[in-house]
């Protein structure tokens, strides 16, 4: 009986049975190590010129759209923000709704969520779309009719906690993260048993090592066992741990002949450091910004590596980790290769978790000078430090601002050419800590911002870059006028895409960054680009719907500089470029026989 | 001083010159006449099949868009349902927004807008935009800026009056209509200044000869003189006319040369005949469902023509007024064309209000066998007669529903071909009329309805039709699944156009109907495909957005069938093709220079 519940019937057979598929898009990130890179090259650096729209589909919402649409077979999932609808859609019918799901939340919800409405998208397994709602729920429906199978009750929104991050399905487990890092709320990351829905474990990011799930015998640290107990709890004034962030919000990969599941933890608690301080001292808040390995089976940690301890200006340390094979001094790694709000690109090794680089991805990061490689410790810059310049005092000219160099816009790794692909921010801030107490559901941030575009340089917000992961050097650079804040796509044939927040959807090409084609959608992209083939046929399918952190002046009708936590300001003039509107568009290059055609 | 004011910066001078300029778009039905037939030719029935997406924009409003983009050199004017915002997008570069204007309006006007929180858009003169706001305010924006020169109050929304329809500015005047023919609202046609917005004329649609600006003894019905007085008081129940609708919502055109401006009048109060009878028979009720044709500078009715005397299926006759010469019998006529609600395609001589044509333009029409050529009265067939039958009666396979054969979506007319193509409406309906007592502001209907495909036929709500006006023949129909409730285009070369419920763009052949080309927008469209050239390139554009009355279920999130005035069941499945969102889509065919490159 045993045999017959954990046989051949494991739901991830199902994920990695679509990702091999490659006509699919399987999961958000394109597969499990996060490389978000097609096999698909029908459409060429040669081709791409003549890119143009298939069809479109408003989702009927407002408001940031990020993530994006997951094609499996002759089915495409998109989801939208707030109020998380979930549609099916027909690609044998011109995209024809197969079925639709709209769950009733409380609007109470809203005014909590941090960083604009969104949701990172659906994960589909085991003949299952599982949604992770805004109100906490985390919800499995029937694939075929978009039919509630279960749902389970992963947090409170009276308490801030809100859901973002897309699950992913690892076995028989749904891995779900939670969001409230502006709130106080204590992150963790939850497995659920994917037939029923059952909490089968619950790892927090802060606290005594139980919850955390740290063996300090055998989870390894910089190449070695930790060895202390609950620093969880040591590294924090007092109860601090205990609404100390460290959420879970972004990206969780998967190496499946590791079985180690790989994500990192956020910001911890109050911006303002002077409240995390111990004795008056930085201390570590740990397991804040923490890059986790974990068994994907019993959610104990494998290692840590804590990125920016001691947070002073929300460098939300959720990023993406991409496992990608590198040969770095000559040798083959296993690596996780994690582009930090910081502004660090890190390389580690993914089995052991030793740090093997760590450099700037934007040259303007000033905040530290560099990571010493033997603690694995920023060297902070005490002019950058908001704890050092005090409570009440603004610490000017910081790069990157809170938004960080990147954010939630994942990017991609090509197996052909090595190199990551990676969306930036390019924006600095001043940040004023300021005194704040803890009420829940109230925000518990502690400080003022502006953001600004990084002084002495181009001029604008974004660049889109190529970077060497073994070396730690930009390969390559790519400006843009605003934040990239899509996530990017490589494919087989050299061509890579990204979207910009005035709309457009960007081929480049992946040797240099030479901009191939771009076209403007209906709205600012924070989505995804993604790729698939249908019926023989390669798409390029992204939504676009402007918001999320860098959009929320536009997504919530702010206009004051300061507001949307210092986003606003930034982009002020937004506006000018794009408005509101879900829309998904689907693009092809139309085909050969309809171009000879048009010579007649 | 008064040769200042009044001498050659004559508004519509302006508008004569803009419309001249055939490369603009320059009014919402393509000139005054009405034609929506554009003579640029550079989109062809060899090369439309290429039609491709240009550009997009997002308006960042749900609900039903409709009317269209205007085009006047390099700035294209688009506006949107409630909120009624309004964009000013720079051509010269890719649709950057130069002004937005967006007023705060009480968002209870929405719950009295009767089919859907519509705008038919915005009139551009004098250097102004015209924008007839939800809440009755008028306002005139400086074109280059989209400050607010200066605002009139047209109506108030507590009793239930509302705006919807496209101001149209002729000579120094902007006339402008009224809506809530469902709240009892007495409609009228008024006309303020240009220059000041200060009120010149206005002209009922029910009540004595003074307020409706009829003179019996000049003002022509079936070619002579009314000669009755008051008839306007005197053909109804005590003091109904007072609470009579005839509102006055749709298209208003212009005839230059005879000084004259055409529009027709809306249903009669409440739904429910027997209310109206006067003495238990049936009165005309007039002047609803009427068309007026008026002295552009004084108001005064030239003519009249009652289509529909003493409603009783809501066949609102408020349906553009198409001039065009056509010649009939031999001689060379200056006719009006009008595609009634009631399904009747009617031509009339537009200088004497003289009857030349009446005939069905669809077969199914039933609720009358005929029109009367001598009196111009409908012959109604009893057993569609829902006053015949009597109230709380339910009076079924009525013909056209009172969605009618058409409804806002205006037709086009070809001077090339002589033929009008028409988007129609192919439902059928069941009525049952009750009594309903009146009350400021509150929905004065008295009939439940239920609507479905026209029985016997092709299973679906469309057609779209060509149409002799000289003999009043269909010379081809094209079968649709939904209600076309776009507006038509035509043009030169050939090639017209049209939208669908679902949010296709369709190109067809104007000699048979053949399809040429279809593409599927982000939602359905109730809007009006627009052409225009920018740069020497001819754009196709469209605003797409899912709504009105045919789509008012989607719109207001309505299911019960007999809701929203019985259209919701007859397009209970549009949500599985389409969804709300207002997006902008701008389409080109690629240039010749391109599709050569693509050899290579
Ligand atoms: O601390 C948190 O729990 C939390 C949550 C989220 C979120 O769930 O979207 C964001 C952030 N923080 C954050 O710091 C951040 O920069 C951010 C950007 C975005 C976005 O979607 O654009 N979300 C979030
Ligand atoms: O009687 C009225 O005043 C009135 C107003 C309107 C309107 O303003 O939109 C419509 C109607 N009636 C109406 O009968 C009707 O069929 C209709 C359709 C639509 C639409 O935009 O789809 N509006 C209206």
């Amino acid at each position: 009986v045993i045999g017959l519940m954990t046989g051949p019937a494991l739901a991830n057979d199902s994920v990695i049975n679509n990702i091999k598929n490659t006509s699919n898009w399987a999961t958000q990130l394109g597969n499990y190590q996060g490389h978000r890179y097609s096999p698909l090259d029908q459409i060429t650096k040669q081709n791409v010129k003549d890119m143009r729209v298939a069809w479109t589909f408003s989702t009927g919402v407002l408001r940031g759209h990020e993530g994006g649409p997951l094609v499996i077979g002759d089915t495409m999932y998109i989801h939208t923000p707030f109020p998380n609808a979930v549609y099916a859609l027909d690609l044998k019918n011109e995209g024809r709704v197969k079925w639709k799901y709209e769950p009733r939340q409380d609007a109470n919800v809203i005014p909590v969520m941090c960083c604009d409405t969104v949701n990172r998208g659906v994960a589909v397994a085991d003949g299952k779309v599982f949604l992770a709602q805004a109100d906490n729920t985390l919800v499995a429906l029937d694939a075929n009719t978009g039919k509630v199978v279960w749902s389970a009750k992963n947090g409170d929104h009276a308490k801030g906690e809100t859901l973002t991050a897309a699950p992913v399905v690892v076995k028989d487990k749904v891995l779900v993260g939670i969001s409230g890092g502006e709130f106080g709320v204590r992150g963790h990351l939850t497995a659920y048993d994917v037939k029923t829905g059952k909490q089968v474990w619950r790892a927090y990011s802060t606290g005594p090592d139980k919850d955390v799930m740290i063996d300090p015998k055998k989870t390894m640290m910089m190449g070695k066992p930790i060895g202390e107990a609950d620093l969880g709890v040591k590294t924090w004034n007092g109860d601090e741990w205990k609404i100390g962030g460290g959420t879970t919000w972004g990206w969780y990969t998967y190496d499946p002949e590791l079985n180690t599941i790989y994500y990192g933890t956020g910001n911890p608690g109050t911006w303002n450091p002077a409240q995390r301080a111990k004795d008056g001292k930085p201390v570590d808040n740990k397991w804040s910004m923490t890059i986790f390995a974990r068994d994907a089976d019993t959610g104990q940690a494998k290692w840590v590596y804590q990125k920016t301890p001691f947070d002073e200006w929300d460098y939300d340390g959720v990023n993406e980790n991409i496992l990608a094979d590198l040969t770095i001094g000559g040798k083959k790694r296993k690596t996780l290769v994690n582009f930090d709000r910081n502004g660090f690109g890190y390389t580690l090794d993914r089995e052991t978790g030793e740090l093997l680089v760590a450099e700037k991805f934007d040259p303007k990061v000033n905040w530290a000078d560099k990571v010493d490689m033997k603690t694995g410790r920023p060297q902070v810059n005490p002019k950058y430090s908001t704890f050092a310049n005090g409570e009440d005092t603004n610490s000017k000219g910081i790069c990157p601002a809170a938004l960080g160099s990147k954010d939630q816009q994942p990017a991609s790794f090509s197996p052909d050419t090595g190199l990551f692909y990676v969306p930036t921010n390019h924006i600095c801030m001043d940040y004023e800590p300021f005194k704040v107490s803890y009420v829940a559901g109230q925000p518990y941030v502690g400080a003022t911002l502006s953001m600004y575009p990084a002084p002495g340089s181009h001029g604008g917000m974004g660049n889109f870059i190529a970077w060497d992961a073994t070396t730690g050097k930009i390969k390559w650079s790519k400006p843009e006028k605003f934040a990239v804040w899509s996530g990017a796509l490589t494919t087989k044939s050299g061509v890579g895409f990204y979207g910009t927040l005035e709309g457009h959807v960007v081929a480049f090409d992946m040797n240099d960054g030479k901009e191939l084609w771009r076209f403007k959608t209906p709205s600012g992209i924070i989505g995804n680009v993604n790729t698939y083939m249908h019926d023989g046929k390669q798409y390029v399918a992204v939504l676009s719907g402007v918001g999320g952190w860098a959009g929320i002046g536009l997504a919530a009708g702010l206009t004051d500089p300061t507001a949307g936590l210092g986003a606003v300001g930034a982009h002020a003039n937004l506006g000018e470029y794009t408005q509101l509107g879900g829309v998904l568009t689907v693009f092809e290059v139309p085909n050969r026989k309809q171009s000879a055609e048009l010579k007649k």
